[in-house]
């Protein structure tokens, strides 16, 4: 299975379905999804299409240049992939290996459309798990006056490796606002309370002090500013006085792994918009 | 706001939806709402599109006319709706009126796109709430007996009143197999479980003696067989060993309402396709 | 149904569970409900007792002098109710009436262990609901000039009706710190946020605006401290890129009306002790 | 940590409270967790009571006997538990292996209470797991003619190997009657449905043709009659209608792990008393 997917967004206007629909069918593609969205606060058309290349009349490398004038025309924003080019995906993970774990074996069970070939850590705890699922595992040591030489090391490596999504699985570092930056829109963080309440250090504990009786985790795009990025996905579960804070990160470690779980695939197939600082999800 | 509103189920073949929005933007309407789904299994194509009357250069009354060859090339189903002729919705009820009270509260806040003329019920219990929201009441006792000459005068009420759309809430009648061969599609139960557990009478004491722990409500249209028709939406709740039979009946009560006024709201607003008796809900 | 009802907490050690159950039984009591909870970090014992006074040896004035010597060994704060001697609750409303016509509906349907003598406004939106269940409609126009003199007429109205449960049913009007400070853990609030995350004004376009995928409702006890008190229930519902604020609103709408119908239960049930600006709910 | 633990069922009657909690007291136990529930439909009397042992001035081989004469006094049901003699308990597993993966991952995060010292399988999908975690693994090829005598050979492993607790992990081979009745609520069983709904074969594809909007799983004790034991816990989640099978198996899995890691967390911890094919969990 072979498909091409745009995903469009462009001030809304009459015709843009039309063009867009026309020139899958023109050229004899069978669209397979459509899914549009207009925000009618800024007027802003959102579109989703996938369609069949099996029969497709114009080549795969053409099909951007035959599309640009439609594009052009409605002053698109129009990313174009391709369902067999997959992503491919670094995991940075530091001692909580939970998250970790539950990704890798959705990989093997192939939940994720996408390569994993590396993953990169602050520290040895999660090696033998790299190892076990035979991906390649690489420790950088981070202190706050080495992190500028030790990200352009880490840049350096994620560029030879042609990564193009960056997975932070409870990753406890903070990413500088110049790393950050080249990635947007393709870091996906695990945040371990409902956004944005808890945002920043131990969202256990201001959980617990809180005396929230719902307890959640959100997954978001990282920006440069710490926990405020778009928002792809979250969930909750219920606690009571009866739960520790040793309960309370017992529960919300199930709600870490399906919320970044759910995010992760969406984003690789290529499910999710950005506008505003807020994500439209095709799901 | 005067739009109109398509709703399609076809084989799925390419070409489908470009012919669609083409006759929509060639006649110069606005698309609002989009959207389409393929039914793998069974190859069926469903589509609900939604376009602004206001500037479309056809008539209303010539549309469906001028629609007519593209739907007979794809062999479409394709009801058209207009969102300013609205439904006209009876309610039956019996005893039981929490849900009564709520769909009406509803209808007052303008959450429902409809006229609610009438309600019937083979008891008196609920013509004071009628009273109160200035609605008629119209009471047919109802035995084994005398169920087919009602029904009958039920039916010459629901015609004379332009009915075309009619909610059981909470209606302890079972409507005959005739009757409900007049609505298809278009009679919305709630059933107090969460089906297909505890289909039939007393869910709240199956589920108590079953000792699940978690409950349900469910809306469906009514079909022949009892509680087994397409279900449109469902909702649940967690209980425990503390929860009395009563207990039980509460939390659902809150559960019945939300669940049925998701379900109407959805029928009202034509989101709801019905195949296989399953449904597709374009919310 | 006539039982007494202890809250009781203290600094834990052994012997109190012993100590308090004894003198139930040893008088001839019938324990029907114990709950007890011990805050590790803390070391604080939490009790709820409730046993039936037919048959109890001790006259019911007499209870307390009784058991005041095992409170004395213990340290113990320990309210005594009887659940034959109502509480009554006022209810403060503004001009979103949905929440009070959902607490009077629940109150006609004897959800409510209580008495509700009389409704509370700064406005005349809700007179003709209190009229409707023949219910005292007192409206007391509030400015910020007027706050303190109003606010003294209002405590005088409800100490004249014995009123000692107070219940902010989307009242959108700041009770001074004097006003609240009179009712310590007694005014429930019902705040339209998952807190502690958009507090304050206008929550739903806040969510909105941070693009957040699930939305809440929060009831707590109010303290000085705008929506900072003991948090008692909380509740989701799960939001899209295609909800407007107006839909955001629909949907909290339903999570408002539940979570303070369930706090308010609690709190009547007398199920609520308060520690540390949080709750233990013995639900 | 080593603490006492009591599971008390008895008819109803004045004193039970009383004299447990004496009983611990008068012999210098300090009470860290007590739990009770009257099932008012019986006049079932529950208790859950945990008592630390340091210090309690009976020596642990007694305390049964010491207690016998409270327990006849009110004809108890009263299983004894030490927190420190582990549970033993045997996984059983068949092709799908995300339980089993899943079960073992928290029992290396210790959040299990029990020993697993062996894993059955009727197929070796799954020996690399066991190998991966050092925990033996024994094969038993059943087929309908052999399953007597390969389940003799699986009662003498497990009788050997001191097994108490037996966790069908999506084991897909049905016990004998002969078989459940040695472990009377001592198998913990995952069913891939929300109960009593779609049980038996496929419930995936059961649900998915019913056109549900919500799927669950269910854990619950084994008994003689397939998938009617009595339930321990339920959760939920919402699926759409374009949810594939795929989608719907996708989605289940990660409801059958935190179902069953629950369920297995409260047996574990001696937290689940049985009566009338129901549970009381005292979580």
């Amino acid at each position: 299975m072979n498909n091409a997917i745009l995903l469009i967004s462009c001030p809304d206007r009459r015709g843009i379905t039309a063009a867009v629909t026309n020139f899958v069918y023109q050229n004899n593609g069978n669209i397979e999804h459509a899914d549009q969205h207009i925000d009618a606060q800024t007027n802003t058309f959102f579109m989703r299409i996938e369609w069949a290349l099996d029969g497709f009349r114009i080549a795969r490398d053409a099909i951007a240049g035959k599309f640009s004038p439609i594009a052009k025309k409605f002053t698109m924003t129009w990313p174009l992939y391709f369902s067999d080019r997959l992503p491919r995906a670094a995991i940075f993970v530091s001692g909580h290996t939970h998250v970790l774990y539950d990704l890798l074996l959705r990989y093997k069970e192939k939940q994720f459309n996408c390569e994993i070939p590396l993953i990169i850590s602050n520290r040895s705890d999660a090696r033998h798990i790299a190892d076990n699922f035979g991906i390649e595992y690489y420790e950088f040591a981070k202190t706050s006056k080495n992190k500028n030489s030790v990200e352009k090391k880490e840049i350096a490596l994620l560029a030879q490796k042609g990564i193009d999504t960056i997975v932070l699985a409870r990753y406890m570092q903070i990413l500088s606002k110049n790393f950050v930056n080249r990635f947007p829109d393709r870091i996906i963080n695990i945040h371990h309370s409902f956004l944005p309440a808890f945002a920043g250090a131990n969202p256990y504990a201001q959980a617990y002090n809180r005396g929230v009786k719902i307890i959640g985790a959100t997954s978001h795009y990282a920006t440069p500013k710490l926990d405020a990025g778009p928002i792809i996905e979250q969930d909750t579960c219920r606690i009571s006085h009866r739960d520790s804070i040793d309960d309370l990160k017992r529960k919300s470690m199930d709600l870490e792994k399906v919320v970044l779980a759910r995010a992760l695939r969406w984003h690789l197939e290529r499910k999710i918009l950005v506008y505003n600082n807020k994500t439209v999800v095709f799901d």
